[in-house]
């Protein structure tokens, strides 16, 4: 389901070489760029790295971060990371705003297995000499804290065992804490950041049987006003429902209207181009009757365009 | 610093041939099970295990259990399973009690090292089809849940590196927080559930320096009231400040005044035997001036003694 196109076989010390010449003397062979680590596997890309630090004794992200600039040298720069490092610095980059994105910790806790959480928050020991959740609670306070630092610190079972009575009691009990709009409460954050996802999808499904409508439907309809809290809540829920209609309506946002927002749409394309970016991509034309490749080739332009496109699957 | 005296070389087919006839026809060996499995490492018993299980097509746990009874039963029982499962079945036990004894909760989580707990919680996950803080989450409520769910749950860094503005930062909170009995601050679970051991030490150091009394001290003195939620507190913060004297301490009320508390018993000296129950012992001697062999052989009797002071080293 991925889009990457990537080769079975190459050279990592060719790879480097080639980087070598489209970084040296004046200006950057962009286009060079794009063709080969657009073309790698995650796998592929850290050997590239490898060779190219034996070789000419420097770091390679170093040095394409002095060589490129702009969205084109942040896609790059995330894009040739290991995809746990990747997630540790989205993570700090997000929490660390003025303004922490909590929807990026959240989605990044929510759609990844709880193994592959699991390496994120190893990764970022590794990066920071910190856990994630202790930076994640130091940024954060109330409700949020308690939802955030429990969503990144759970390791959930991963079974596919599912308790039908349980599934019961606990739709019953998220149903009342919307009805009564204690989307707060500690019920709530219990079942969403302690129970498998087979275990709340059975849940939600019984939600819905129940009310007649989907529990991100309801939070929605009672937190009319802006509320913070439920709003975080609907994004749980929706990474752990369906993160490929979640990643959609994320890749909709930033495109739509004057101006895009980069950040957004680099990080869902350079995050799941190797996993589901192929579904995503078909969940994408479903909704807007256009094409991902489309959208993007309209909204961005230069580098940074071509570099999206070759990850969204395009023939060179 | 262990107290358990095995051999370098042993024959598991061997040991497992032994442990057959011990348990074969009327009545049992006690005798050699201890002398036995009271000597031999974690890996061992397993290789044991293994080897009795290819020759006999019986698994040696259950042959024990219907061979055992009593106190003895149960301590090679848990003496026989590998570290990590042993403590899941112990924090399983814990957490299903009528009244959850939520301090072996937070034993288990303070005191091990983070790999420690997640090979914990992952050994957790395979027995029972659920995660460890699903079921501390389901099985506690209020101020309680969340503290036992983010110390079960996190996975401090395990670094040197100490923040000592931080240090002073953080115990100033959590001085404000006894000196006004708001224990329960969301600011000191934050505190004690994320940061790494090395820097609540500092912290608890910090705390001491400014107060002239110690956190655990401080605690105790404020919260003369029966308070649950102190207890707690103070039960991780003697874990992560000094194991060994919480131990000794456990041990010492297990024994004291009439009848024993020999599932505490037998969790200190099962759990610690291998790892730092001889400094324990120190301890234990220190403060009581009475080794803890006198102690266990006066207290106990047959061959749940005969198995105790096995494992506290004593020669055969």
């Amino acid at each position: 389901m991925a889009t990457l196109v990537a080769p079975v076989q190459h050279s990592h010390i060719e790879d480097a070489k080639a980087l070598y010449k489209a970084c040296k003397g004046w200006g950057t062979d962009e286009k060079a760029v794009i063709s080969i680590l657009g073309h790698r596997t995650a796998a592929q890309r850290q050997q590239i790295r490898l060779a190219y630090q034996n070789l000419y004794q420097e770091d390679l992200v170093k040095r394409l971060e002095s060589e490129l600039s702009g969205a084109f040298e942040k896609a790059v720069y995330r894009w040739i990371l290991e995809p746990a490092d990747r997630d540790a610095v989205l993570a700090n980059v997000a929490i660390k705003k003025a303004c922490p994105d909590y929807h990026v910790i959240i989605e990044i806790a929510c759609v990844h297995s709880p193994e592959e959480l699991l390496a994120v928050r190893r990764a970022y020991q590794l990066s920071y000499k910190l856990s994630l959740e202790e930076d994640v609670a130091a940024h954060t306070t109330g409700d949020l804290r308690k939802l955030l630092v429990a969503l990144v610190s759970v390791l959930r079972y991963d079974g596919p065992e599912i308790n039908a009575r349980l599934a019961k009691s606990e739709a019953d009990i998220l149903e009342d804490a919307i009805k009564n709009k204690a989307f707060n409460h500690e019920e709530v954050i219990r079942i969403l950041t302690t129970r498998s996802k087979a275990q709340l999808m059975a849940t939600f499904n019984r939600y819905r049987d129940d009310c007649g409508t989907s529990i991100t439907k309801s939070l929605l309809r009672e937190g009319d006003q802006v509320n913070e809290f439920a709003a975080a809540l609907r994004t749980a829920i929706r990474c752990i429902n369906n993160s490929n209609k979640y990643y959609e309506k994320i890749i909709r946002n930033a495109i739509k209207g004057a101006g895009t927002d980069e950040d957004a749409l680099t990080r869902v394309i350079v995050t799941r181009a190797e996993k589901d970016l192929k579904v995503i991509k078909e969940v994408y034309y479903k909704r807007n009757s256009v094409t991902l490749e489309q959208a993007v080739a309209k909204d961005t332009s230069g580098d940074y365009n071509a570099f999206l496109l070759t990850l969204l699957g395009k023939a060179d």
